[in-house]
């Protein structure tokens, strides 16, 4: 059922969205309800299907006669983000063009590491100063760390600094100092009261384009006490991130608003956490950061043009440790945000962290790391080292560029299979709810059942005789249809009752869009094994990390030829690595350590310089022989 | 002449503090004009008495009625800080009852050092990025430094880093990286445009009670461009520094406020002197502070309640590094704000800066060097080292707990003669303008001559027949009228107009004042030779150090007995000494690390805890034998 839901807005320059209404629907500013955009406002994505009830002198722009079919315009449906509102309107929103809750793969597989964190805590109980003894408090603090634990603590922060009298005088002189690694130097970040030794906690954080994974860290066993999942909140600037880089790009204020969003979600997140594990944000005394370069560049307010325009150049590859204060994180006062190097321009610090989770550099034999994202990061590890290469695969996995595609929320299509006889699909859905969309898994499965049972060939186009599902929509181009289903019958006419939401199918364009997306992913593999002068026989052992690449089925990544043919056995998915990674980082120095290590061995290789990169391309872009499929 | 303001002023809690009049008094709030309070609106320094004209129903509180003689009350004089103005008044302010601008001495001898600054410039001609060479800015730049300047820099301040691509492109990849050594370590904390390698400046200032005195230095030659001294505008909540930690002490918003007015006058006057020397404030790239332990708490918004209390402990004794952005400095985002530490609880860095700056710890022999203030800084230098002590010599001369005291400001009295035969004064003021008040050096010239003309005896009591300035005031107390004189007679019993301006004299309680801050110097004079078993004759050198050293008469030190009888070719007059030492230690690494390295050694004396104390104070207080004056 499309949601009624009476807004009340404010247009933003021309282009509306959504953003602050002040009825009814809360909407964008906690990503989770509101309406969907991919394009960022642009009128290019479709994804903001609305109907306006009362707007009788409806004239619409190009970009809406591009995007919507004829009886979508019939039936007064409209693009949200064209709109410019200002008035009070009532509008159906249809489902399919809410934002939901998505599917947060925020786990990964754990390995056992021995805490050895950049933050240690000491007990101390000072001797209280009197008038024949008139040392700093700071003085004092340090000749105890001297004594008891042949420690030099060689600084301490100012705002500890500030806190430490009272502190000192309320707990009766015994305390607790908290002492961070800094450049080879102590430094007290944190006084506490009492002896709070056996209390000291950290945050890993994964900054992903669309989920946010963070986990909460007992610091001196290492071990995971709480993680959630949450959306990117900078999803309302864009789904993808050249959309959000170009907004960041346009203004000071735009990057500072686009930083600020999800530092908020970030706080509001931690101290959820916090509470819910009966702890307070200021106990939390470092916090580490992996993503993808463009978005830890807007994570810390960082100017985008250098990144966003060709050659696309990322501003340091060097760790940054800065005080979590400076950028508004609200953690202990004196805490350190620490954020692992990226590799190169696009190939980001999440895919390090990856790298160091799986131990990609220790296994043996020849081993692909891959991470499938809008951008894929490949890395192939063999007796030479490391070379990483960074794809542009889209954001098709994603659900954007596909006319049904959704990410993985509720009701996202995410298995799908075609009976062979009857053509007829059977679909799974996230949680069983109503189907109102596919997500990355479903189009895998579609797309490979469909070249499985011959509905389109290796070129990728539809044979026209094959079933009832196979019919054409208002525009007259063919679409396979994978919901509704009547009783094996399907309505091919639905009327419209609010938006398309009462049909779901995949047309031509969806699977060019799916050929462009694995072609781009193979080239990268491709390559990778030609520049180290290896062939498939050779892969000893694919590693699959990321949301995406968790919930698909291996068997239909090779048999859409997005990998080549290896041996199911072979072919290994671990969830959430980079917050695995994320996690060694902060309860080991020597993880940190190895980390940035890796980060200056990986060897960068530049794919479109590659000279036989376009060639692999065309050819990837075909499907294997449907004979082949396993 | 009394000045008529009409003044519409807000209550603030039970007192008024004449903050933010918002008509004709523009006041307290550059402190340069507006009324006195030296106690910070307590109501005990009897400083800021005002005719109340439109007051019909007047009714003295307590405070007032103790300070106040009959005659002032009889005359409507009130204290405006004992009134609660609810609406709007025509008030008399009398001129001894504004605070005018002060005769700042920010001036002081210095000495040749070699620039050898900690942050340095390098001019660096990058290659430009491409496809091929897509290796980061930060990396770029690192090893061009490595490769032009053998320099390797190992992190880069995060503002400084978001400024980097634009600066770069903008100027077509010929930048000027500012290098700053922390910890043993470079990090770039400025990138800039072009060559600026011949642009470098600095600010060293010298944080006083109540002046600040601002160095605006060219870190390449080590030269002072400019110098501004302004008021230090902490003063309307208290010019004595107990008053403000006071203050300070109440709630987290009071050491705010108090820290907020000091950072933003400096913020301004460096604005002032960057404009006039044509330079902009983001080109300062290091700033060093010098200052009392309480000014430099306030500066930083330390809690300062270990300090206020007995035993009165300093924060830290270590040297503070610190971002200047973090407490609100407008200078280079990426600049260092570097305080040096101080020696003790009450020895503060403005006299570790004198010590330096005075090469105290090289001279030959046995050396005093002395800073006369509200706390006065005495240390000795032997052939064992340098011990310091710090001795409360209270406000007197600085004008407070005078009853017609005054800062060294126009119209204060600065010298006095008087005729052994008529005992009739002559005073020069500062400026030459109309007598308002007497500053420090004015009272101890006039001690001085009331005791060579026998008008006091060596107890300090007046002999009552000494002339005719020596009278009754209202209340039935002897007092020396300095002012006026009419033609060798004065007008013993003035009416009020306005208020009691019109005759400036000395009472027995200012005589009282002066003996027992003399004898605190001595004190800590003589305490400091015993502990080191040395006597007067020993002394070879004593170098006076501050504002009121520079103006005084060293004769009239000895004659009142606050120094001992020594040679006048012994003492020094040196100025402004702490300023000086702020700036050696921006311009010069080695002089910091010279300094830091005085700050361990020298050993700190608590004068009240050393036997002998009681006794000296004693007989201290006693003035020597009218016979041995010079």
């Amino acid at each position: 059922m499309p949601k009624k839901i009476k807004i009340e807005v404010n247009p933003i320059g021309k282009r509306f969205f959504l953003q602050k209404p002040t009825n009814g629907l809360k909407a964008i500013t906690d990503a989770g309800i509101g309406i969907k955009t991919v394009c960022g406002g642009k009128g290019t994505c479709g994804k903001c299907r609305i109907i306006i009830l009362n707007d009788k002198n409806a004239s619409y722009n190009e970009k809406e006669k591009n995007i919507l079919t004829k009886d979508e315009i019939k039936h007064g449906i409209r693009l949200a983000c064209q709109q410019i509102f200002d008035r009070n309107l009532t509008i159906y929103i249809p489902s399919s063009s809410l934002s939901e809750e998505q599917k947060l793969c925020i786990e990964g597989q754990e390995l056992d590491i021995t805490a050895n964190p950049p933050c240690n805590k000491y007990f101390l109980n000072l001797k209280k100063a009197t008038l024949k003894d008139t040392k700093p408090d700071f003085t004092r603090i340090n000749e105890s760390l001297k004594k008891e634990y042949k420690i030099d603590a060689k600084t301490i922060d100012f705002k500890a600094l500030a806190q430490m009298p009272l502190i000192i005088r309320e707990n009766l002189w015994k305390i607790t100092a908290t002492l961070r690694e800094n450049m080879g130097k102590n430094e007290i970040i944190l006084i506490e009261g009492g002896n709070k030794t056996k209390r000291s906690y950290g945050i890993a954080i994964d900054l992903g384009t669309t989920k946010i994974a963070i986990l909460l860290i007992d610091l001196l066993t290492g071990k995971t006490i709480d993680r959630m999942g949450i959306i990117n909140p900078q999803i309302r600037f864009g789904e993808d991130v050249m959309s959000r880089l170009n907004f960041a790009m346009q203004n000071e204020l735009n990057l500072k608003k686009i930083q600020g969003v999800v530092i908020e979600s970030l706080n509001s997140a931690i101290g959820k956490l916090c509470n819910k594990n009966k702890l307070t944000p200021q106990e939390i005394v470092e916090i580490t950061l992996v993503g993808n370069t463009a978005m830890y560049h807007l994570f810390l307010g960082l100017p985008v043009k250098a990144l966003s325009i060709s050659p696309f150049l990322t501003l340091t590859s060097e760790a940054i440790h800065l005080k979590a204060r400076e950028i508004g994180i609200n953690i202990s006062e004196g805490a350190y945000l620490y954020i692992l190097p990226p590799i190169a321009g696009f190939v980001g610090s999440d895919h390090l962290a990856m790298i160091l989770a799986t131990r990609l550099y220790e296994q043996k034999g020849n081993c692909i790391g891959i991470d499938i994202g809008t951008n894929t990061e490949i890395s192939l590890k063999t007796n030479k080292g490391i070379v990483s290469v960074s794809t542009a695969s889209g954001p098709a996995f994603e659900g954007a560029h596909i006319r049904y595609g959704m990410r993985a929320a509720p009701g996202a299509i995410e298995k799908v299979s075609i009976d062979s006889k009857t053509y007829i699909p059977t679909v799974k859905t996230i949680d069983d709810k109503k189907p109102v969309g596919i997500c990355g898994s479903g189009i895998l499965d579609s797309i490979a059942e469909l070249l499985k049972t011959g509905i389109i060939d290796r070129r990728g186009r539809f044979r026209t005789n094959k079933g009832c599902c196979l019919c054409k929509d208002s525009n007259g181009n063919f679409q396979y249809v994978l919901w509704p289903q009547l009783h094996g019958k399907l309505d091919y006419k639905p009327k419209y009752a609010g938006c398309s939401d009462r049909y779901i199918s995949i047309n031509q364009k969806d699977i060019v869009e799916i050929q462009l997306a694995k072609s781009a992913i193979r080239t990268g593999i491709e390559v990778l094994l030609e520049n180290n002068g290896i062939e498939f026989g050779d892969i000893d052992k694919i590693i699959i990390a990321g949301a995406f690449g968790s919930y698909i089925d291996p068997r239909n990544v090779i048999n859409i030829g997005m990998f080549p043919k290896v041996s199911l056995k072979k072919i290994i998915q671990v969830g959430n690595a980079a917050g695995v990674g994320a996690k060694m980082i902060l309860v080991s120095k020597k993880e940190r350590k190895l980390a940035e290590e890796i980060a200056q061995k990986v060897r960068y290789l530049e794919l479109t310089l590659h000279p036989t990169f376009s060639d692999y391309f065309a050819s990837s872009t075909f499907f294997p022989d449907p004979a082949e499929i396993i």
